[in-house]
């Protein structure tokens, strides 16, 4: 199957049955369209100004352009990194390190995302779509619950529903995740910290847990084919003082300037989408911390 | 002279010289090749799905089409509103009524921003910095203050500069206010909380007062050549209960779905910029209870 129909189909099944196992046999028919498409563009190398990383892109027939790929990351020989994202979804994340995860989930979103880059021209907004199901697929595997997209809001006489990005709750008095999905945030990212202020306003401080999904912070100037990443540490540490704590801001490429935020104090939890769900990390810990 | 070259000249004044009395020569040209540039283009009317609001669009030679403007604001016969508008900057805005405010300034930027539609396929940028140029202008001409766009934080081991949206300080112990200015926002409203909580945070509550100017919410559907207006009444009334207090939101096209939020308790004030700028407005009372 060729991407635009892998789409389509997988777009049916997530508007019909949600992100559980019905639609993981969707997301390998579209990760198999997108590594067939990209195997047939050219690869040229970028010249990158990030510290530490290598960024390739694809070129499409067209003329078009994929986004930068870290070559570090990415790994789609013999398809194992496919194999492993679809493993990880059917529930054996505990059988990968934190890096092997990593390094299947930002190959399997890199692809999906490139794919689509080499053969539309029109806005991103395909490609963040794509993006959400792969996460919430991925989290609601990883939890065992599904998501919702609003809440009752129900205070005195305010009374309605709030929109929100994907929620995850974990049952009473157990934890509720806050998951904005985004594939890249620059200064668009306060949008995360005001979400959390208004749930932490409406519902209590530390109800829900926020735990951002972000792909990378690259930055492609098509002139000079150079890559660089946008990042904006200062900022984000008085986010943090000021409007919200955020629990875990996740990343599949991590940019390094938000990795320090670590080690300032207040710190800001800056990790990988491995951290999070290797056998151990965080989801490990506060999930026997609650028996679930 | 024409669209291209009057906003190269704009912006050459503005980079060097800033929003003062020395941009206003090149804002009149740019009024005026906008005015021509667009008396040559055909007036397409528009299916109104806004109550009491009738929109049209102008249609460029290569088949561009500009974004809705509202009959009843804009009035460019005999170039009256262009005058007026220039009038206000040179201080009279005490000579008109709120709704001859609202109608020129209105006219002003639409025209502005409706004529690099015709001309540019591009995205929005170009017209976006244009009304903050206009905003600004209009704003140093009122307050007789220029705007910086940062603060300097100085807070125990934080030290640095925080960007910031136009901030026009009136000086020691008296208003300053942050002005953030946008085309539209949609969701993106929630940045403006957010700076503005961070700004409480950061400086104290109440120190800035926050006064967006936003020059409409209105959505054209280019197939059915339909007009929306995209308002989130309830969410603003979240965001100003939980994440911080807005002091007027001043609107160019006020959507009458936010003027509502005038008379709900706790209110959001929501006004046109002929509200805030007529004598005995909001700006002067302000002004006056500080003796300025």
């Amino acid at each position: 199957m060729t991407m635009k129909p892998a789409y389509k189909d997988l777009q049916k099944v997530v508007n019909r049955l949600g992100f559980g196992t019905q639609c993981h046999k969707a997301i390998e028919t579209m990760l198999e369209a997108s590594g067939g498409l990209l195997s047939e563009c050219e690869r040229q190398p970028l010249v990158s100004k990030v510290p530490g990383k290598e960024y390739f892109s694809f070129g499409g027939k067209s003329g078009l352009r994929s986004r930068p790929i870290n070559s570090g990351l990415y790994s789609i020989s013999n398809q194992s990194s496919f194999e492993t994202f679809l493993d990880i979804l059917s529930g054996n994340r505990h059988s990968y390190t934190a890096d092997e995860i990593t390094g299947a989930v930002y190959t399997a979103a890199i692809s999906c995302c490139a794919a689509i880059d080499v053969i539309s021209k029109a806005d991103r907004k395909t490609q963040g779509t794509l993006f959400e199901w792969l996460c919430a697929t991925l989290v609601q595997a990883t939890l065992n619950v599904i998501p919702t997209r609003s809440l009752d809001v129900l205070n005195l006489d305010l009374k309605g529903k709030l929109p929100t990005d994907f929620i995850f709750d974990l049952g009473i008095e157990k934890p509720k995740f806050h998951l904005p999905v985004k594939t890249s945030t620059r200064e668009r990212i306060i949008q995360v910290w005001a979400h959390q202020r208004v749930l932490d306003g409406v519902y209590g401080t530390g109800r829900f847990l926020a735990m951002p999904f972000i792909l990378t912070e690259t930055k492609l100037d098509l002139k000079t084919l150079t890559v660089t990443e946008i990042c904006l540490p200062w900022q984000w540490r008085l986010y943090q003082m000021h409007i919200a704590n955020l629990w875990n801001v996740c990343y599949l490429d991590v940019p390094s300037d938000y990795l320090k935020l670590n080690s300032v104090f207040p710190p800001v939890n800056v990790v990988t989408v491995g951290d999070i769900l290797t056998a151990g990390g965080a989801i490990d810990i506060l999930l026997q911390a609650h028996e679930l």
